[in-house]
């Protein structure tokens, strides 16, 4: 079977996997405070040419938004978010369980659009009732977005700028960052991106990391006493060094945004490769997800030898899937699927 | 000034502030054991048909609704509720505070539709993603909505059908009840609305009392060891007898109903008088509260004379507005607009 | 039967009743929006000689303090107080169900001693792994103390040194805080209270109220959007002129410490009366609420004629009992009693 | 340096990184559906002699410990615990910032009393106040306890059986659960564990996994939905294979407690250096941490070739220090070390 399925079906990028082997002996300091953790943190400071940026580490995507948009929070305040952003349906309500409410906003292709926030927020504070109401908070969108979709940096600054016009923060949830990073169609940097959201996060387990994601607060804004907050959430990690290092390797010699590129690259080959074959794509995306819309009588065949991801129902006949390439696509696995197709 | 903003802008009905006055110096136990509190349920549970009822007082709506919904939900679970229903935009958030997420549907004059939860329901359990859900743990319904409609007897089953096939609870809240009951129109009596609700509320504030809303579990299905639950919610008062002393004289000669009837019955006037003066409706309401689109021109001539709620914007030149009959509106009140308009 | 169970069995005060009679038909502003409610505030503050608090009038007791330590307190900060503290012990767990710990310190008859909270704030701070452990974050006091006891000037302001030191804010549950005002041996007075604590409640329904207790933050210290926070609390009432006609007239003519007094006369009469019988009194208490040791067989005789609380088990052979005079008492009720005893 | 400050100072044990290794590039489904994962629940399942047992993996040990107490506990329970608990202590108040009390008791050696536990369910039950004070809803107890300490089969059965006759809980923090398994001393058997526990959790990290934890519910009282439960938590990971491998090693060959066993070889003969050279043990612990009282001028000249960790302040001139040893400690740690006391 040929699995593009996902970008989290295989396990550690070999590089990675490496430099844990080469630590593994190493005796460190418990819950972060080694010095493989404090180097990642400097490498992330220094790949954002964010000097002050503050940086924690846990284990994954869910437990990250929680974290941030709970700690940055008033507890009267909601975040606004795209109504297919991750936090706003598939995260089992991990937001409100944590007291707030996701202010969902109509989505262009999986984007918030900053005149409908600035809209949004208008009316807010136009409505005499709004002491009644949920406080928009923070502005929060993922970077590719759930549809492989990305900002540009006119957009993006469009954001920060009406997020800064009423003193909220912006806040990235960059799951896939690397591979936003990557593509050659992006024009984002990480020091762009550091410079106008005020929270971010750098998605590992999607890149090639076994478990762990980095959050950076890029304005001195990361709450007093985070070591406490994040360990009240359950997300404090014993052996912090997991992250450590592999954040460490990540950020040396430019492995992050190399893997992104290398799997993008195979993301335009499989594009190709689709379009040649007449495959009807949902919407263009230029990362490494692909959505495509297909005959229900056709999905069981193309299911003999791709694994690939049911992503919603598009009309009685038609469905739309999702092909992945990730980290631990090869070329093989995309020579195979031109065999197939 | 003429008093039509809302129906909670006087005290407390002069037969309810009767009973606190003749019952004021009596000795009575505190926390709801009183003999007052118990004996308001039982004749709540008399005027529901519902002799398995059990009855709880608090004192407010939105504390009523959050104790409710929270106490009945799993953490996993949301509650499924109109766009325009009052937890799901003028509660501040409290159900979200309180860990579980409110599923909008779109309204139809401010009502769900048995069909719209049907398929939700029929969507979540087909998503095979839904595990990664906020699962529906409930529907929340208002009777009168918030746009004054009503259910009838139809609808309601239609809806408490859909509710028993998943196993999940219907739940009314009934902040303005009485104006239902009330209603010449309506053909759901609170027999049958006990009968096809697992929980509602009776609302006492806005039909006159000085605070109180009775909460009743119709299927002996009120959490275990609910008067922990109530204090946690901080909802539990010392002098309980101030609700049971007022819902006693509520459900005594039937009051409370008494109280809607005469409501509606200058409602009635009052829309006659509006459409006389070729005021124009923004929907049908058959309770107390009636909603009219009026020029931004006119409002202002109309403010010197009445007190009205502002509603929302309706387009770039007119705006809707609320007025009110309400327990304490009298005749006077009505004549004396019939000079003005 | 005597009553002297405790000091909310009766309704409301004359009057207080007279205040809600005379302003019934008036048409007020809800949500505490009324004249009478920012009347009272300013009432308030001007008894408090503190012309900068902030005064926000909700139902009870343990909503009050779930609500203003759930506010003040960061997600990962705890609340000292007493092992006999209310929030320690009555309130079903109210603090922990908003997420705070309640930190316990041993008790004085009832009271924190500053030098304990001084080396309970050192020794967390000199601790390695404080980081890992519940941040101190608030002082709460009660006054008078759930034995009826009281803080002289010097104790409550070694508290006030101590809580300044580390900048946390001293509370003052004030849910009886009339009988400490009406005692003779009190050198506290409202004005001290407001310049030593940071924030306290002036509890109303002990003292007479139907319902009704004022809290208020004297450091401009109330929380941003305290609306909308009292509201997502289930807290915030529609006829806040419920609180504001009552605490407006508490504050007039110096009501509020009348009441007090007078009760505290009866007590000491009461206190006379159980001396001269010989009683044994469990500790000295200067206020409304007297605590006797009384031998287990004499218990149903003296519960024939008088209404008493059942406060705790002393030994095998004994039981503490609770005798309370209140807003209610008559002098009638303390000469029945002499005849009884 | 000599390292024996902790349990979890290096990486992976080795066999664990092997399994890792070897299974790296296999396409496996996420969040714990893959086979590893499966198989690793069924060998569980078999060395607990219990095949109805459902398991859960996740990351560490105070994100179980919030997962299992907040989702088996209802809004208005506590947890009873030792007042020296790691869930009373040193969890930065995470299972208070779920909503529910710690009920500390006091502690002999690290141990609950089933004694004490009866009193106190005994003592809150005849307490006619209590629907106004925190339910007991489950008994905590870790084992070994945070002093080394281990419950016998006799004090597991008593603890067990006040359980059962309350209809609560019992759960066991098994963070270090393999040295208890693999002491000598030990009479309680994984099956007995499982027996007598309703709900316990299998340390991984502090075995040698690189993050980890088995929870294993043993009465079919997973609750339902667990899965979103977990999510909600932001606990659920998406490459769920890290546990699964990890465990399916562990449990593979009785890996597990023949890592136990020989941690707790090098600790007895830690032991007898340590009272050959005159040390002065605080406790007798018959697991893999070493408690000792030190004087505070000879602490400095032991921490110049050995890392420890300090504990607590014994008295003005001594301090309590613990000494570990664990799945990466060797022979020649051991001799070094005798060398240089």
């Amino acid at each position: 079977m040929l699995h593009f399925e996902n970008d989290y079906n295989e396990g550690v990028h070999p590089e990675l996997l490496k430099a844990l082997i080469d630590t593994n002996e190493e005796n460190l300091a418990g819950y972060g405070m080694d010095g493989y953790t404090q180097r990642a943190a400097d490498k992330i400071r220094e790949a954002c040419a964010c000097p002050q940026a503050q940086v924690q580490f846990v284990t994954g995507g869910t437990q990250t938004n929680q974290l941030v948009i709970n700690s940055l929070l008033k507890s009267y305040e909601g975040v606004i978010a795209a109504e297919t952003g991750h936090v706003a349906t598939h995260e089992a309500g991990a937001i409100e369980f944590s007291g707030h409410k996701v202010l969902t906003l109509p989505h262009d292709a999986g984007k918030l659009k900053a005149d409908d926030v600035a809209q949004y927020l208008a009316d807010f504070y136009a409505d005499g009732n709004h002491e009644h109401m949920v406080f928009p908070g923070m502005v929060y969108i993922s970077h590719p977005t759930e549809y492989g979709t990305l900002y540009n940096h006119e957009e993006l600054s469009a954001l920060a700028e009406v997020c800064r016009s009423y003193q909220i923060p912006l806040y990235m949830d960059g799951a896939r960052l690397g591979y936003a990073l990557g593509s050659s169609l992006s024009d984002l940097s990480l020091a762009a991106i550091a410079e106008l959201c005020d929270v971010f996060y750098i998605g590992g387990t999607k890149l090639g990391a076994l478990a762990g994601e980095a959050i950076v607060f890029t304005k001195q804004n990361m709450p007093k006493h985070f070591t406490a907050i994040v360990k009240q959430h359950g997300a404090l990690v014993a052996k912090g060094r997991l992250f450590g290092v592999q954040f460490d390797r990540f950020f040396t010699d430019n492995l992050y945004e190399k893997i992104g590129r290398e799997a993008i690259s195979y993301a335009e080959q499989l594009k190709a490769l689709l379009k040649e074959k007449g495959y009807r794509f949902y919407l263009e995306s230029p990362t490494n997800q692909q959505f495509l819309i297909v005959a229900n009588d056709k999905l069981e065949e193309l299911g003999q030898s791709v694994v690939y991801s049911f992503w919603e129902k598009y009309d009685d006949y038609n469905t739309v899937i999702r092909l992945a390439t990730s980290w631990s696509t090869r070329q093989a696995d995309i020579d195979a699927l031109a065999e197939v197709l």
